[in-house]
């Protein structure tokens, strides 16, 4: 199986079980650059560096309460390859507190040495 | 709505009505650049232009009987957006002739000047 194939399985099975941290704590690049649609600033679009891209997960974890997740792919293409997320959740803070909704994005990765280096996710702005 | 988003959502709403033919010949500048994973003597990974592109759906329809088709999408950033499809289909030639298989893919694809310039789908190949 090329390295595309089997960290794209790896990643999809991590974060079926709800172990995103896990997979971007053993599938990531110390170097991995990710890419959001837009940004604020207190999150830019473009973070670089694992301990900002788990702070990004932190977050994401802390201020969301899963109610049910799907997880789709992964489709690869050469040292890429693409996974869809929906999620069903309750904000728990900002100015969605408390409001249940559903959010779906697709993610495209590269692999490079075995490991993710590049993420970029692709959604609505709703 | 920006030009992505609306060139994607118009190709999701003709692909789940069946009519790709129609996307093809509607939201495809002429100059469409095609990329598949593999390719073969008689249907390179790599195709250009708009015949090539209308020849490798006509060829696909014909070798194709589908019994559901499911279309998600389309997540956009910034000029590109990605789409996935899941069918159910019976090859009606071929090696596989007779033989009804799930197949799912992703596909990106750039919009430039309104009209989809480049497309890339992303697949395991089994």
């Amino acid at each position: 199986m090329s390295d595309t194939l089997s960290v794209g399985k790896k990643l999809v099975d991590l974060c079926r079980e709800g172990k995103n941290m896990k997979a971007i704590e053993t599938l990531y690049s110390p170097d991995i650059v990710s890419i959001e649609v837009s940004g604020g600033p207190d999150m830019p679009a473009r973070m670089e560096g694992l301990p900002a891209i788990k702070g990004k997960s932190e977050w994401w974890v802390a201020n969301h309460e899963v109610h049910k997740a799907e997880v789709d792919g992964p489709y690869p293409h050469g040292d890429k390859f693409i996974v869809v997320f929906k999620y069903d959740v309750t904000a728990k803070g900002g100015p969605m507190a408390g409001k249940r909704f559903f959010m779906e994005e697709a993610a495209l990765y590269t692999v490079h040495d075995g490991k993710i280096s590049h993420e970029e996710f692709f959604y609505s702005m709703g």
